[in-house]
């Protein structure tokens, strides 16, 4: 039995009558071709079943027309939105998204570089794994000139391009937010390692303390393993069983703070009279919990198109290596909702006074 | 200025006066090279900064290690799920993932199949569009013989494999699990074309009704031109504000089933006394909202997983047509929580009176 293979150009050429060099320009729309000629050579491919061959192409280019993402899972919704982000920008491009997930683990996130560089992606978007401090491996993207981009999760140095928010600016907005609403006496979880942006977060949240001459108490700040409901509610019941109880939770993640409102409701401690509660990215489970969770809005899928129109601008061979310490910064906002919103409950319990 | 140049076998074989094989055979661990030389080679490989080419791999066998994915959007919880599921499995086979979105609409799907084919992938998997009737399109990956495995959205007929939920039971158990409750009067959110997964949980809904002698009535199912809390409000407002009101609404989605629960908040109808609620898909929103919603567990991740499985298997290219109607169904199952929980009410009511 013949084995099917694959029609080319010389095909096509053939039987028309016509040079190859006439079939692919047609193809290709090339103004040197009649109008009326590009139709019968795309009318004849179709009909024969050419395509194109993209991957003979990306060999004399010795690129792919892919953008590599490594992110810790696409599950989280704050992740999906951003690879959705990259994946429009990128579509509309003319180029393809390979995604792979590290778990957050180090030595899955080394492995899977190795395996982006082989696979000869034109540029690469990263968001670290919460193990990771060490970022030597992402060298291998810089010296062989391929465009790099860290999102959100970024080394605190590396010399390529950044996009994040800012996280000491977001912790301290929210800090001072439940101050605004006359907090005295405010909690945070806090989680990852002293390089992550968790950490960042934690700053602002002691900047606004130290500002308004708030206390600073190590039992206020509780550090959790992971970002998950077990966690969380493991120190939301710490911190609510204190002698002396917290008026206030920042928690920097929209699990953490829904954890916090769901086991002050179990332990029947109003929200927000006596307990106000602010999250982090705005997630679709912050405005299903009630009250509502208060959050810091988080620019996502913004996130994402920007990273891959950095890559995207940035695809020329470069000829010297690039010094790149460009940092992109995405703004955020305080979305007050009900969990924190002591100040209208004491409007109407003044009103009602009157 | 020289061009930076690739490192290829050759350097390596230059630098070590060996022969190319030798090389060659040496980056495999093939056994007929010495640990010592196989060590020195893959030693002296990453000291001159070699790579394997992939690509030129790839051109060879004609296929790239790739498995395509075509989904509605990445950011619904249950399709990243499923795409997470995939991921895994290929990524453990040596497998990369590119990911695409069709915005639920058909064009833009066609429009994505023949991108994809044109990147030569090994494999497709892909979920259908809300729009797409016609599935006409993908006859190009048959006709190529490249595998191709329809998940969760499928068409309702086409030669190639395809994993599912079985949605007509679950419409059928989910409508049973309200009557089980006690519900007389159950209402129903449908959305999609007459081909969607949507009309055949509506199929087992009917079914169960009829089954119990329960009222069919137009007034009570409503039909939402796409799954988003705007047009679900919509539909439970109405439903909840007809004369003849029902009391219990099968919700085909978690965002449904959600909405419902908050519009009969507003209009302070009792969940589950009142009215009772199931969703489907058990999306994290479901276990926040309060009362947490009822709902029809969705094995997401393992669909991805079986899809990728399948994928890989029937790689081997096969030289006639493939004649594949290999349906798989996976199991959903009642998730009974607090929405429709009207029987321990009316024990604890019972046990009350004594």
């Amino acid at each position: 039995m013949k084995e099917h293979t694959e029609v080319t150009i010389y095909d096509i050429a053939k039987k028309l009558n016509l040079a190859t060099s006439t079939i692919s320009r047609g193809l290709k729309d090339h103004h040197s071709i009649s109008k009326k000629t590009i139709d019968k050579i795309k009318k004849t491919a179709a009909e024969m079943g050419y395509r194109p061959n993209n991957l003979a192409a990306s060999l004399r280019s010795k690129k792919t027309k892919t953008i590599g993402v490594l992110v810790p899972t696409i599950t989280q919704p704050f992740l999906s939105s951003l690879i959705s982000g990259i994946e429009v920008t990128a579509n509309k491009a003319g180029y393809n998204v390979v995604i792979m997930q590290s778990h957050d683990s180090y030595l899955e996130e080394v492995s899977l570089t190795k395996s982006l560089y082989s696979n000869r992606v034109s540029g690469v978007i990263c968001s670290l794994a919460m193990e990771t401090v060490d970022t030597n491996h992402f060298n291998l993207f810089i010296d062989a000139n391929i465009p790099l981009v860290f999102v959100d999760r970024v080394p605190n140095s590396f010399n390529t391009f950044r996009v994040v928010i800012d996280n000491f600016e977001s912790g301290y907005i929210a800090t001072k937010h439940l101050i605004s609403q006359g907090c005295k006496r405010i909690a945070h979880i806090t989680a990852g390692s002293e390089y992550s942006i968790y950490n960042e977060r934690k700053k602002g949240y002691l900047e606004a303390l130290k500002e308004f001459n708030l206390p600073i108490e190590e039992e206020l700040i509780i550090k959790v393993g992971g970002i998950t409901y077990e966690e969380a509610e493991k120190a939301s019941y710490k911190l609510l069983s204190l002698e002396n109880r917290p008026d206030g939770i920042f928690a920097p993640g929209d699990i953490l703070g829904v954890s916090a409102i769901q086991c002050a409701k179990k332990m029947r401690i109003k929200v927000p009279e006596e307990l106000s509660v602010i999250g982090f990215n705005n997630d679709p489970i912050s405005y299903i919990i009630d009250p509502n969770l208060s959050t810091i809005t988080h620019p996502a899928s913004k996130m994402g198109q920007t990273s891959a129109e950095i890559i995207l601008k940035n695809l020329k061979p470069n000829k010297k290596k690039y010094e790149i310490k460009e940092m992109t910064f995405l703004k955020t906002e305080v979305l007050a909702r009900e969990s924190s919103d002591k100040k209208r409950l004491l409007n109407v319990n003044s009103s009602l006074k009157i």
